[in-house]
């Protein structure tokens, strides 16, 4: 069942909850927009639904409520970004804001940032550079879940990758993919509903392919995308790993299976091989390139020429990447935010724990 | 059947015909170079079996053997480059030395590449870059091939990407990937064969998935990686897409459908909405995040945890990016390289019609 929220509603509360953890205004307004954008977007599985976990590991000190993010290393368009242990969703920004800085001075601006926690939807991050007419990429690693091809062992995350590139008459193209066949949102949707998952999501603690969406609790690993050799999954396999070390290798965040779990019920590994984890920001001006109005109007070309092709269900047309999210979000401006009760009950559990109002 | 060629029996062939069509020593060196070095890593698809494809597009004026490469705009760390229709295995080189150089001084380097031809395989681009303690990106669009999630047409290319790294005591990590769920190089095998594909890497021209191999010559598609939409042939899709738009889109070269047909018997679209073929390439120094040394360190602690992960099947063990092209290409130089005679006699077919050495 689901219950239906205001934007607005959902900011006071999840502004409220972060300032209770101690955030600044400015974070924990920062933080409350990453989180309700990804809720406006659709992508309920990394918005205010986290708000009680993200609150977890505050409370077992594994988030800085007051960290102080700041540059370590740098050149004119690289850095490295330590952010002491702060929420992700304060971080990446910050990180973010160096790299389009950077960029407008000489192009582009590159930055690996260590240190950190999860950072919300890989989109918010990207869109912000698509916001100044520059190509925005971001990427972070994550929890290992998934077993690289022909490994049954948990080694990477689901460690995600978006590229956002600013068109013209048409929404920004906005590529922001989980590197795993799928993501662990939706083997969550599958457990609550008991239901049968597409072969090639998972596989068994033996290593052997399941279809059944509680086997990743049971021991088990998420697949790369391409799901087996066959399919290609040492693709989806080196894109994780791609992931991976541009964000902790290049940073000096804990990478692969060190990687620290974002749930405060397991615990990091005693022997981290380095600080929190990893993110990478990148902007990249588009009028470094060509007159920005030229790649606007070639980039309407393109979505128009693939919104229009031939299909081979004519209910089915060809979506442009990130038009799903952008209809979304207009959409729930205007209707509201529907949340699952389980999170609603979750969210004000949370509240009366800690005494502010109920959502 | 295989007849096996020192390297350097390929590589003086390989020369000769790229004189013959008036290529300057500097660029038929390189051209070769490319070539010989796709073979010696095992990625016979993309190596002097080529080459007489190249010639041929070079008598319908489609390749220009004396291109004037120049960069057309700029900034410190941006930059697109007119290929003037030269061979891509010449184009390519150039424009990442341009990046290399642009990251020697501001720390990254990123170069759209417009008006080339096919640029072979794309790590040997980005391997350039690890040579300077660099991380190399290198993409290229190609000719439509691969249907996006939904479509019943080709509009994408196998639009290759590959990000290289330089460790510490082991070889570089390189990924290097078509993003469609089986390059044609696999399809070809097959077809060679007569033998069935598995299920996921083409649908035939009514869109239906298919397990012949002769579906996509007959009128049908390549699929992107992921094969389908339950597997996440979306990100595949989105892959693919951000290569062209990256390589094609920025720079002014053609997209999507309107890409150049690789074979000379085919026609390239008589209303282009670019210049040939589009690639992006790019070079980050890996001390402009930290100290080269312990990056390395770390990608050597990553390989080698990788490297010893529990498997399912004790006899395959997980392989690192780029570790098999690395044992092909020391093995093949001291053993030779192998090619197929249907190679070895289309080889000397070329020879005799234009007057050089056979193989």
């Amino acid at each position: 069942m689901f219950i239906t929220f205001t934007e607005e509603k959902l900011r006071t509360f999840t502004f409220t909850v972060f300032k209770k953890m101690g955030c600044s205004d400015e974070h924990a307004n920062l933080a409350t927009d990453v989180l309700v954008r990804s809720d406006l977007r659709g992508i309920d599985s990394h918005g205010v639904a986290r708000l009680s976990g993200y609150y977890r590991l505050w409370e077992k000190n594994r988030i800085n409520a007051t960290p102080n993010i700041k540059i370590v290393h740098e050149t004119p368009t690289t850095a490295t970004v330590d952010g002491d242990a702060g929420l992700g969703l304060v971080v990446a920004p910050f990180a973010m804001k160096v790299a389009i800085e950077k960029a407008e001075k000489y192009g582009s601006g590159w930055v690996s940032v260590k240190n950190s926690n999860h950072f919300g939807i890989a989109g918010y991050h990207a869109l912000m550079a698509v916001e100044k007419d520059m190509i925005g990429i971001s990427m972070t690693n994550a929890s290992p879940l998934v077993a690289p091809t022909y490994a049954n062992e948990r080694l990477l995350g689901t460690n995600p990758m978006c590229y956002a590139f600013p068109a013209g008459k048409y929404p920004a193209v906005v590529v922001d993919m989980a590197t795993a066949a799928a993501a662990n949102g939706k083997l969550e949707i599958a457990q609550r509903a008991n239901a049968d998952i597409p072969d090639g999501w998972v596989q068994d603690k033996d290593g052997h392919q399941s279809i059944n969406a509680n086997e990743l609790k049971a021991g088990g690993s998420l697949l790369p995308l391409g799901s087996d050799k066959d399919h290609g999954s040492h693709k989806g396999y080196g894109l994780g790993a791609t992931v991976d070390i541009l964000s902790a290798v290049l940073s000096g965040a804990n990478y692969g299976p060190w990687v620290p779990p974002f749930v405060a019920f397991l615990e990091p590994d005693p022997n981290p091989v380095g600080e929190g984890i990893g993110h990478f920001l990148g902007a990249m001006r588009v009028d470094g390139f060509r007159p920005a109005q030229d790649f606007k109007d070639h980039l309407d070309n393109w979505i128009k020429r693939f919104k229009s092709a031939k299909t081979v269900d004519e209910n089915k047309k060809v979506i442009i990447p990130g038009e799903p999210e952008y209809q979304f979000e207009n959409e729930r401006k205007i209707t509201g935010i529907p949340l699952i009760d389980v999170v609603v009950n979750d969210l004000n559990g949370l509240a009366e724990k800690i005494g502010v109002d109920k959502l």
